[in-house]
C-alpha cells in the first residue's frame, strides 16, 4: 500500500467532481463505474480518469481484487469499485463531563480500537491533558496502523465554532470561549478538528447509517442535553454561524422555567436530565440525586416523578413537531442516554407530536435507536474523515501547508 | 431563434452535469466557460461540450454577440456566456381569496406582462375558471411571445402536494384536498405545476434575489398568514412529505389561543391579520372589521390594539429565533402585506428574537423587504422554470410524453 501522504494529498487536491466520485464510492459502494457515472452525472471517461489515481493511492480498489493492492490498471466500466477500509485511520473523541471516550476507525467508520478515561476535573486545562492522553492511548493500541492516521476530531456538546476550533459555550462542561483546537494543536503538534457532538453523530448517520437512501432526516438526542442534528438537501445542516439543530433552546415551554443557559422557556429547562431531577427532588422528602433515582420513582408511580417525565415527553414531542413543520424530515431518530427509559416519555411525546405536526409533516417516521458512547466517538471519527474529504481540514500526514502561507511566514506568529 | 420545443427538449433530456452548467449560467452569468468549469468542478472540455447545444437551441449565447442568434460555434474558454432572456416564457399565477394575479416572465424572471382578476367566489370550480381566464389573458397580452411559453405554475398558500398537484389544505381559500393540477390540466389542455406560494417566492429569491451569494436564507411572510421559505445547503427546503417552513403552525404561544387550523398555540392564532382583527374587535365598542382598522387604532395608541400587535410581534420574533436556532440562516427576509405596518411589530419582534436566539445563531441579519403581489406571481413563474430545469415537470411545448406511458395508454383513464 502507498503511504498515507499519497492518499491524503489526493483528497486534499481533488476536484469537486472527484470528491463527488469518491463520496459516492465511499457511501454507496461497491459500485460499477457505470453506476458512479449515473449517480454523479459525469461521463464514464471522467469516472475512469477520476478513479485511477484513487486506485493508485490505495484509497479505492476493484471490488473483486483479493488484495487491495492498488495496481493502478484502469478497470472496465461494469467492474465494481469500493473504498479500501484500511487505507486511512481517523480518531474520534467524545468528551463528557465524567469521562472521555476515544475510538480509531477505518474509512468506512468501522471501529478498530477504543479507549476510555474517567475524568474528575472538567476544567479546560485538565481536559486538554486528558484528551491528549486518550489520543496517545489510541495510537499505542493501533500499533503499526497508527501510520495511516489521517485526522482527529473531538466532539463536544454545545455551541462549537468548527472553523475557529473554539468551544463558544458548553453548559455541560462549564466552558465558554475555550480555544480547544489551538490548545490540542499545541499539545499534539497536529491540527485537530472540533465539532458539535450531535452534528458529528449526524455526519456518521448521513454517510454510514440512516442517511443512506433517505432524502432528509433528523437525529434528536435526549438525556443530559436535548439536541438535534439535521440532514437536508444532501448535507448536514451546519448553520451560517455554526449553530443549527439547537432544539434544546427552543422556547416551547412556559416562561416560568429558567434554563441553565439563562433563557426562559427552553426545552432543556424541563426536559434535560438535570431539570427532571430538580423537579422531582423539589417534591420529595427523601433525597433525589440522580436521573436513575427519578426514573425509579416514576416507575413506582410517584406523582411528581411521573409528572416531570410527562412534561419532558410533551415538550420533546412538541420540539420534534417543530422540526417536522420547519424542515420536513423523512425520519426522526431519537437517541441519547435517556432512550434507555424511553417508556417514560413515549406516550406524551407522541401525543404532543400528533397535536402539533402540521398536515403531511406528521407522516415522518419516529424511530428509537440507542447509541453507545462509542457510537458518539465514532461520529467524531466520521466527522474528521468528512472534513478531510470535503477539504475543510488539512488532516494529519498532509504535505506542509500551502506555500503562500509559508512565504508570508515572516509576519506569522512563532 | 429555434423553436421552443428544441429548448425545452434540451432541458428535459440534459444530464445532471448539463443542468448544473445551465443553472450556473442562469443565476450567475454572464460567466466565462473557465468560471463555469471552476464553479461546477467540470473540465473546460466538458463545459464547451455542454454549452454548445444550449447555444444551438437558443437558450444561451455568447455575451458579446449583439444578437442572441445562437450560431452554435464553440466559444473560447474566456469568452463569457449568458442565458438568452427571451428564449423561454413561463407564467406564474398567485391565487388570493379576493383576486388572482398573473405574470409572464422571461428566463431571468423579468416580468413581461401582468394580468389581474378580482374574484368573489373562492369555491374551487369558480377559481379554476378564474385561473384559466387569467392564463388566457396573459397569452393574449404576450402576442407572438406566447409561442415561447414553456411552463405554468399556480401558487397557493397552505399545504400543497406539488408532485400530485393537490392543494391538501388551504385555510385562506377554504380548500381541502382539491386536485387543482388535474382540474387545470383538463381545462387548459396542458400540465400545470401547483406550488406553495411561500416556497415559490423562495425559489425566485434563491435564483434571482437574496439567495445569489448567500449560503442560507429564510423568507418570513407576515400578513393574512405567517409563512416561511427556507434555503439550506444549496436548495430550497421542500420537506420529505411536501411540508416545510410552516412557522405559522409552530406552537409558540399560549394554548388558550385556538388557530383556524384547529390546533392550539399556533403562531397564526395570534399573529395573522384575522387574529389581530379578532383580538382588537373583542375589546372595542365600535366595529373593527379589517386589519386597516386595527392598524389605525394601534397607531392612535388604543391599548387593546397596541397589545394585539405587541403579541403578534413577540410570537413572530420567537418564531424567527426558532428558525435561526434550528437552521442557522445567514439572512432572514421579512416580507408579506403586513410589512407596510412593520413599525407596529418591530420592537417586540427584535426583543423576542434577541431573547431566544441561541449563541451565534443570533448573528443572522434580519431585513425587511416589501414584495408586491406581482413579486409573488413572479415567484410562481420562477418555480415553473426551476421545475423544468430540474426535470420535475415536463412543461409546455414539450415533445409528447414518454413512450412507455403512451404504450401503456390502453389502461389509462380517458
Amino acid at each position: 500500500m502507498r503511504s498515507v501522504t499519497d492518499a491524503v494529498d489526493l483528497l486534499r487536491t481533488a476536484s469537486p467532481a472527484a470528491v463527488d466520485v469518491f463520496t459516492r464510492i465511499l457511501t454507496r459502494g461497491p459500485l460499477s463505474r457505470t453506476d458512479v457515472a449515473r449517480l454523479t452525472g459525469l461521463s464514464q471517461a471522467a469516472i475512469t480518469k477520476a478513479v485511477a489515481p484513487m486506485i493508485a493511492a490505495g484509497l479505492v480498489a476493484d471490488h473483486h481484487d483479493s488484495a487491495a493492492n492498488g495496481n493502478g490498471l484502469p478497470g472496465r466500466p461494469a467492474s465494481p469499485v469500493r473504498v479500501v477500509p484500511e487505507s486511512l485511520v481517523t480518531l474520534g473523541i467524545k468528551v463528557n463531563p465524567g469521562d472521555i471516550i476515544g475510538v480509531a476507525t477505518d474509512v468506512t467508520a468501522g471501529i478498530l480500537v477504543t479507549a476510555h478515561l474517567a475524568v474528575v476535573d472538567t476544567g479546560f486545562a485538565a481536559m486538554v491533558d486528558a484528551i491528549a492522553d486518550v489520543v496517545q492511548r489510541l495510537r499505542e493500541l493501533l500499533g503499526d496502523r497508527a501510520e495511516r492516521l489521517a485526522g482527529i476530531c473531538v466532539a463536544v456538546s454545545g455551541d462549537v465554532d468548527t472553523v475557529g476550533g473554539v468551544v463558544r459555550e458548553s453548559a455541560l462542561l462549564g466552558w465558554a470561549d475555550e480555544p480547544l483546537g489551538a490548545a490540542l494543536h499545541e499539545r499534539l503538534g497536529t491540527e485537530v478538528l472540533i465539532e458539535n457532538d450531535v452534528r458529528a453523530l449526524t455526519i456518521a448517520e448521513h454517510w454510514f447509517g440512516v442517511g443512506v437512501g433517505t432524502s432528509s432526516f433528523a437525529i434528536v438526542t435526549i438525556g443530559s442535553g436535548i439536541g438535534c442534528g439535521l440532514h437536508v438537501n444532501g448535507e448536514v445542516v451546519e448553520g451560517a454561524f455554526g449553530v443549527a439543530g439547537e432544539i434544546g433552546h427552543l422556547p416551547l415551554t412556559s416562561e416560568q422555567y429558567v434554563c441553565t443557559c439563562g433563557r426562559r422557556g427552553c426545552v432543556e429547562a424541563v426536559a434535560s436530565s438535570s431539570a427532571i431531577v430538580r423537579a422531582v427532588a423539589s417534591a420529595q422528602s427523601t433525597p433525589v440525586a440522580t436521573i436513575d433515582d427519578a426514573v425509579a420513582l416514576a416507575h413506582a408511580g410517584e406523582p411528581a416523578a411521573v409528572e416531570a417525565f410527562d412534561r419532558a415527553g410533551t415538550v420533546i414531542g412538541t420540539a420534534i413537531a417543530t422540526v417536522a413543520n420547519l424542515t420536513g424530515p423523512e425520519i426522526v431518530v431519537i437517541t441519547g442516554e435517556a432512550v434507555a427509559d424511553y417508556d417514560l416519555y413515549d406516550q406524551r411525546l407522541r401525543a404532543a407530536f400528533g397535536a402539533h405536526a402540521f398536515g403531511a409533516a406528521g407522516n415522518c417516521r419516529i424511530v428509537i435507536r440507542p447509541h453507545t458512547f462509542e457510537d458518539w466517538a465514532r461520529g467524531a471519527a466520521a466527522a474528521a474523515l468528512r472534513a478531510l474529504v470535503l477539504q475543510r481540514y488539512a488532516g494529519l500526514g498532509a504535505a506542509p501547508k500551502d506555500t503562500e502561507h509559508t512565504l508570508r511566514g515572516s509576519s506569522a506568529p512563532a
